[in-house]
């Protein structure tokens, strides 16, 4: 493959924008952990910099004939998988930046921070006429943006917008998936809840939980996860995220001094993000084929560490002790069966990040429908609010208070990120499948985990998911690493079998 | 002028180069204080990316053409002080950058980055034979250097140096400076250790001070001479520096808990450079006309604060109530005599950085001396621990019993920085100088600095040194705030004030 000169041009070529990418992922790590407020205007300044550069690099009409002249080159040489990925997702880099006028990404980059600043003022004071002016000119511009990608990509509008979290991931694949939920998750919801009804409700451990003993649990548990401190971080920021760069993967966290196990949890969840980051194929850092491959299968590996293992009995009968020696902790709370049932407690709520497994899906589902609706025109957004209620109370059974609690909670649409959020639950659904194959191949797993040895389920990660980076599709890879691709059914025999089994 | 077409692009063009130049401060601060050991490596890459993309950006043969088009326009519409200076400026920048070709910036950045390594073993286990090699192809690669811009600015090899680090420098401006500091010093020290011999030798506080009570003692002193925290930072570093981005200044220190006073010190050094780079004009940020002029008058700003200010009695005056305040310091060390006495004690030693201001430009003229021996061709690297001991011997009457106190101290040779050295004595002179003339400016200077009022001082370097950028050269600049070109006199009078007439 290497005597292909267009290849190793646009080898260069993405080096390099991986490696700006590397620098605004440590720009963006800074900013939310580290900078001083007042030098945001000097930073954005910086990272819209970068990331023009870095826009620039993929979108020449010269990319377009090197990537052709590769595809011949490539034909002629047989080349093998990886240089076809790499190939492959070069040209899907190319099609998403090239689909897009320049003047309309710098648009929609100023009017969703815009929009972002709006956002939170009018979440603050729930006060949702103040947002809709901001909100109004950033769906005009992601429908604008969604029309120039579908044209050049041959999709439909709302493809075009899931294509960037996600490659090939259409409406026609989740309109399924979700409708299956959609009509399971509600009834399902009420046995579980009547279940869990009959059952003693949960102890809270009383704190206050000193933060540097919280942080030092934390550590603890990562490091038993293999997370490498010598090329990562955790620190605190106010949204907890993974972010950093290549050999530099940092998570951070909040810590609330009443109660731990919220922050625990999280960390744990960025852990599994964190694996995925360091565990790329090292022989192809820095190219597109080494890059983890999409949302959805990032979300699948900190569920499959958050809610597959981590509020697992197994992996709680191994942390429990832990958690008591980091606190000093004793009585009624501090009992794996009441650690256990706090850490699977379902209960119907109002906001999205506070969800438990069984009603997330039913959270998911209102944005999915709802952003579709908006992006073709049928929902106006002077409605949403009415349409989000109904909806809430659909799904849920429960109505919103006030937007503040409902449709102004997340920053995801104020950030112009149409899209997006199917990702949450196809990774959901990913995890619960990935930990099911991961099992059925080492039978004795969970007695590992509740050991505390956590590096055979890592391993077989980074075998069957961290290693593979984006050398194959979502599904090729799915297939691979559990012999069928992405089934619903998997998920809900997990939620099935946690809610409604156990003991 | 901005109707001109080719200043509008080459403004682009550097404003590019210098948001690029920020992202670079940012990830620089970053690896000083936050990276993780490990990830070394990926930083490198990230640097070096950047680094070619910012160098890319000024050395075409279209940059060269866009400044002759703009030195056109501004000929015909009489452009002002600071198009000028921003174009002169745009010149300069581009001369450099295209004087050398990019296979050798390459390999110098390589070589430069190599020997850095070998120096700190080198250095740790007294090793000059070690670094020898190394050595050897870094001062290679910089003759190469200074040669190609030698042929291209017209100037002798070690002027070519010089000008990197501030614009105009020239050997024969520096010769006689620097033999008026070596015919007067030498002298001048004994008479002031004589005299030093004949007073109470101070008294070093005793500790233990703890980090958090004179980390909280520094910021208060920084922010008493207008250090922003909203827009600035002060953390922990091995090498102290001042660095960071525009309108996000971050400093370091380093800490020790038996000793307050250098790190305090220390601290205030940085401040003035920190000053310096928050006050540059807002109008011109991004532009290298907004810049700071050089590393010479630089460091006039940092040892203006540090050595002009902080070590001298009103100050000290000020501060030692905070100092006592701070540590619950009683007894005859917490005496301003004392205290004063010990911030401008005399003592030949073999460590530049550790040296006094009457000893430091003798550090220096050694340093000016072998380097030029060395570029020349008339020191060959194997002599160079000899030729050191023997000038060493020469202006400071004292031999280093080895190669970790003599020519191994520095960072500077080993990492490529050849031409650097002289400025921290044009800064001492400058700092004496532009000190004179704020005093001269407003009499009841000193009563503001002793009753801690140091708004006046600052506000007058606001307008005569910080908000002028880089709109003159060094010598305008001095001429303008003080009436005359640098003049090495200023200095010797405030060292015979200090030390020899002070009561």
């Amino acid at each position: 493959m290497t005597d292909s000169a267009a290849y190793a041009t646009l080898q260069d070529r993405f080096r390099r924008r991986a490696l700006i990418g590397d620098a605004l992922g440590i720009l963006a790590w800074d900013q939310a952990t580290t900078m001083p407020a007042g030098s945001a205007d000097g930073r954005a300044e910086q990272v819209a910099t970068l990331s023009v550069m870095q826009h620039e690099l993929v979108v020449g009409p010269e990319v377009s004939d090197e990537i052709a002249r590769a595809r011949q080159d490539f034909a002629a040489a047989d080349a093998d998988d990886w240089h076809q990925g790499n190939l492959r997702e070069m040209e899907r880099a190319y099609q998403l930046a090239a689909a897009v006028p320049g003047d309309l990404v710098a648009a929609a980059a100023r009017a969703n921070a815009v929009c972002e600043l709006q956002w939170r003022s009018a979440r603050a004071e729930n006060d949702y006429a103040s947002l809709l002016p901001a909100l109004r000119e950033v769906l005009n511009l992601v429908r604008q943006t969604a029309a120039a990608r579908a044209e050049a990509l041959s999709l439909a509008p709302y493809d075009a917008l899931l294509e960037e979290y996600e490659a090939g991931t259409r409406m026609d694949r989740l309109d399924p998936l979700f409708d299956r939920l959609a009509s399971f998750l509600p009834e399902f919801l009420l046995q579980v809840l009547e279940r869990q009804d009959a059952r003693p409700t949960p102890v809270r451990p009383e704190g206050p939980f000193a933060i540097a003993d919280q942080r030092a649990l934390a550590a603890e548990l990562m490091a038993a996860l293999g997370f490498d401190f010598e090329r990562g971080r955790l620190d605190i920021s106010h949204h907890p995220f993974c972010g950093g760069a290549t050999g530099d993967v940092r998570i951070t966290t909040r810590y609330n001094e009443d109660d731990f196990t919220e922050s625990l949890m999280g960390v744990l969840h960025e852990t599994g993000h964190a694996l995925y980051e360091s565990g790329l194929p090292r022989d192809w850092q820095f190219q597109p084929v080494g890059n983890a491959l999409g949302m959805a299968i990032h979300e699948s590996q900190s569920l499959l560490i958050e809610m597959q293992v981590s509020r697992s009995r197994p992996f709680l009968s191994h942390a429990l002790p832990r958690m008591q020696s980091a606190f000093a902790g004793t009585g009624a709370a501090w009992d794996v069966d009441n650690i256990y049932r706090l850490y699977t407690r379902v209960e119907p709520g109002f906001i999205r990040v506070d969800a438990d497994e069984v009603t997330y899906p039913l959270h998911i589902i209102l944005r999915y429908r709802l952003e579709q609706a908006m992006l073709s025109g049928d929902l106006d957004l002077a409605d949403l609010p009415g349409a989000w209620n109904d909806a809430m109370g659909d799904l849920l059974g429960i109505t919103p208070p006030d937007d503040s609690l409902g449709c102004l909670q997340d920053i995801h649409w104020p950030s112009g990120s149409f899209g997006y959020f199917p990702t949450y639950t196809l990774g959901a659904m990913a995890a619960a499948q990935f930990y099911g194959a991961a099992r059925r191949d080492m039978p004795e797993l969970e007695e590992n985990i509740a050991a505390g040895d956590l590096a055979p389920l890592v391993s077989w990660l980074r075998t069957h998911v961290h290693g593979q980076g984006s050398c194959h599709t979502a599904d090729e890879l799915l297939t691979r690493a559990t012999g069928k691709p992405l089934n619903p059914e998997i998920f809900l025999e997990h939620l099935k079998a946690r809610y409604l089994d156990d003991s």
